[in-house]
């Protein structure tokens, strides 16, 4: 794992395009490429809203660092309206968060202390751990100290998920994000709704091979909503 | 549906960047967004590798019609090499190919005579059909004629499942790709292997909500190889 957390990188540059005066609407879909890591130390973001409709809003986005490129992203903001409306995916049936202990720090990744996080399924690996047929995770999380949900936390929430490399072969092999995609189910008035409650997230990976592999990622909030849906591919190495 | 059938702009824009002399092995991810119609005419696409890794390449795709930006991509291309794989999900359990008829032209959507897609269920609605309690397609398709898959026609492909909200609500409701993003798990190895047999693919939705739902696809070929994943987040009118 190379740089600081991913989702924190994703939510930063998410929230240069909300800042924008410009701006139309919410998030609806964020895609980060994460090109090269980001050093502790100054940054840029440049927020392009290159193209602009009735309810839908293009963006190009990007962070530089000592003129080089660390990461690219594109997203799209809109206004949504009142439609028909159905989930299809199935969510977890588990019990309350109250059901499963907070997880102790484990004081050597820093992004993990921000967060509040109760293991219902698929606890990361402890070192001593052996493959798992299955790379699903299922997990509690909030922020830590807890807060409002807003669409910045959620984009950097679809990212708490540690590498699914991990869990499926009980090794610490070294792995990173390179590609990340968050499609936003939940508006403000939602995302309001749920306030600073815990999220239910769950995650597994696709198919792992030539040294790559895929990972998907659903959030569930208060009274069965789906907030968001999320897809990364992931380097590593064996 | 404005403009022309989505894979096609994504596949041309995908195109771009692999003709580049500066490329990079094959393609790993890639993300299009449709920001404005394609009209017919010509139409210009500027690739840039925005960074350059040891074994990963991060480009910039812009698509301009008469100055105005009609569609943006970034994509990622890189080496793969040999690693520790498995495939998690499971492939549809379906007979062969020759099973299920060649589905005819319905005659009113141009890029569906460009492939032969034998239906193994949840085939288009014919305007007779009602809601369904599921979006499932799961289909058997190549180009027609027949040709030897490629990384470009399998960006295609990936798009070849029309809207999802079309087959869960019964009804010919206007919907538009916003944003597709597609991981390529097939080298250029496995695609030679592939030839010109018919890909098997699936599609089901997330959920449906303000105008607007997610959609993901796999493409599965030979020998139960997962050969792509993919998500997209579609627009819809009701």
């Amino acid at each position: 794992m190379v740089g600081p957390f991913g989702g924190i990188t994703a939510a930063t540059l998410l929230r240069a395009a909300e800042q924008h005066p410009g701006r139309l609407g919410d998030p609806l879909a964020l895609t980060v490429n994460f090109a090269g890591p980001v050093a502790d130390g100054p940054f840029e973001i440049t927020a392009t809203p290159v193209r602009t409709n009735r309810s839908t809003q293009h963006w190009s986005i990007t962070l530089t660092q000592d003129g080089t490129v660390a990461t690219t992203a594109t997203a799209v903001f809109g206004t949504g309206r009142p439609t028909w409306s159905a989930t299809e995916i199935a969510r977890p049936d588990v019990g309350a968060p109250e059901d499963v202990p907070v997880r102790p720090s484990p004081g050597h990744v820093a992004f993990v202390d921000n967060y509040e996080i109760r293991f219902v399924e698929g606890a990361l690996p402890d070192g001593v751990s052996t493959a798992r047929p299955d790379s699903t995770t299922t997990l509690w999380v909030r922020d830590a100290p807890a807060r409002p949900l807003d669409h910045t936390a959620l984009a950097a929430l679809c990212d708490v998920f540690y590498p699914r490399v991990l869990l499926r072969t009980g090794r610490f092999v070294p792995a990173g994000t390179v590609s990340l995609t968050t499609y936003f189910h939940a508006d403000a008035a939602r995302l309001a709704e749920q306030g600073d409650r815990p999220v239910l997230g769950t995650a597994r990976a696709g198919a792992f091979g030539h040294g790559f592999f895929d990972q998907s990622a659903r959030l569930w909030g208060r009274d069965g909503a789906l907030l968001a849906t999320s897809h990364q591919w992931v380097y590593f190495k064996d």
